[in-house]
């Protein structure tokens, strides 16, 4: 289905209006790493324990009264899921979301105590995006993506509004922990002036390699695990690629060990729990991999991750 | 040694006002505990991770240019001990800090990469304020009691006025982890309309059994084992009771499974990492021991705890 919607700095600045009304923002928390001072973004402190209610808000609250009686459907890994299912709630919108059997217990748990019916796939193997086309053909319904969308790339973006407002200007560099790109294509259109640095799960730094190549590249079908499950769709799309071509830096993969080594920081040092994907930015700017500043910004994405899987990594700690 | 100093609403407001100098406040999250609305005052994302930082903020830059130069000695299970390194180390003052042999591990390896000199003690068995006294004879300085001294129950209480400000009005009861009772004399000070409640580790809650009592009760030789380290002063100060008897609410105690409860619940619904003796209020929330409201305000005073032991108990959650 073509987007003939553009996300626009006004829809970025509009989003973060509405999401005003009804989320405090979330903290920006001094850090110093590597002996630099810098920020944090603290988006594992929304109620949902990610980022991307944010754009479920905006992209739910814009549908007609006709489009909110249909319903919605979502493909996600777990927090895009959340935020859709949370929304869905508030506005009285039935959701049904479309998930990998192997997304981690709490998500799918959380997802349901929302009200939303989830639906399995397997991953890899089934094409999500064909499961949620086939519910939508039989069922009906708006497919609420999670990236791909003009109002969602323009919900997250309500972040860089935020850290603007909280910093008194707009940050010098954002790192943004990235999967499809609806984060960082929003952040881009929040703070045109920040330099965006999009940080992926090695082997799946799907947007890096599409930003270096020009065009969509898709994860190869032998792709490596990674311990970042909220970061593996198979391709960005071509909606936030055109954000970012010409306007982010160069992608940054990080390693499973470095995204662990900043979940432990994290935990100790910050005494904030982050997910793996969640934790992707902060591994790079610990790992040295982007020059920071004072007017630097990490995002720290979610927190949402099983205590067992949380557990062995603190607990492997020194 | 007397306190002369009467602590007062005036110090507390001043101390407010040295803390949002150097420090920004610290986030007051909306959280539902038992479908109720209500507030959590993020303690535990103060730079040394606990809200000692204020009180020894305020203590020592009242010292004069003499008083600095000669020192200052504290005793501390570990927050207290990193909030008096942090401000001695901001202010160029040498610091030596007593703390009890089984102190945590984090604790003892942050008041150390802080600067300060530790000494240790056997807990139970020596008394730690003999410990200090024989240090500050030995080798002069000035004693920053954890709990018993005006400016650091001023500078605790610069918590109640910044949630104050937050809420936009005052709260109408705060629930306050306890150990010696430095933060809720603090608060009760701050939030004159507050209902303050002093929650504390079962046998150990000698400010509820000193409340009760309407005198000073030690704690007994046979006291139990309790996981809240941070919380187990043998008993209160005057200075402490005499600003809670009839101002305060009747102490709560909680059990070492209350809190671990609560550890995971922030955990997994908060994102938060806190510490056992940082959760006891917020167990005594969960645990329906204090009637909740839109006003109400529950401290999480504190993060720093040990990798493995914080594994243990999310682990062992479900």
């Amino acid at each position: 289905m073509p987007n003939e919607r553009v996300p626009t700095r006004a829809g970025v600045i509009e989003a973060a209006k509405k999401i005003a009304a009804i989320l405090p923002p979330t903290p920006l928390l001094p850090v110093e790493i590597n002996g630099t001072p810098c920020w944090v973004k603290a988006e594992n402190l929304q109620p949902i324990g990610a980022f991307k209610i944010r754009g479920a808000w905006h992209r739910l609250t814009a549908l007609s009264d006709a489009g909110r009686a249909a319903g919605v459907v979502a493909v996600s890994s777990g927090n895009h899921a959340q935020g859709v299912a949370w929304a869905a709630k508030r506005l009285g919108i039935p959701a049904i979301i479309v998930m990998p059997h192997d997304a981690p217990q709490v998500k799918l748990d959380a997802t349901r105590a929302l009200g939303a019916e989830v639906v399995l796939y397997q991953r890899p193997g089934e094409d999500r995006d064909a499961v949620a086309a086939a519910i939508i053909a039989e069922r009906g319904g708006t497919l609420v993506h999670a990236f791909g969308d003009p109002w969602v790339i323009e919900g997250q973006g309500s972040a860089g509004i935020e850290i603007a407002a909280q910093l008194g200007h707009e940050p010098s560099r954002i790192l943004a922990c990235c999967g499809g790109g609806g984060l960082a294509a929003g952040l881009a259109l929040a703070c045109p002036n920040a330099e965006i640095y999009p940080v992926e799960p090695e082997g799946w730094d799907m947007v890096g390699q599409s930003l270096a190549a020009g065009e969509i590249v898709r994860a190869a079908s032998d792709a490596p695990k990674t311990i970042c499950d909220a970061l593996q769709p198979i391709a960005t799309k071509p909606i936030n690629l055109d954000v970012l071509i010409g306007r982010s830096s160069p992608g940054i993969a990080v390693t499973d060990d470095e995204v662990r080594a900043a979940q432990r920081y994290a935990f100790s040092h910050l005494h904030l729990v982050v997910e793996p994907g969640g934790a992707a930015a902060l591994a790079a700017a610990l790992a040295g991999k982007v020059k920071l500043d004072l007017d630097t910004v990490i995002m720290l994405t979610g927190g949402n991750v099983d205590p067992h899987a949380f557990a062995q990594t603190i607990g492997g700690a020194n």
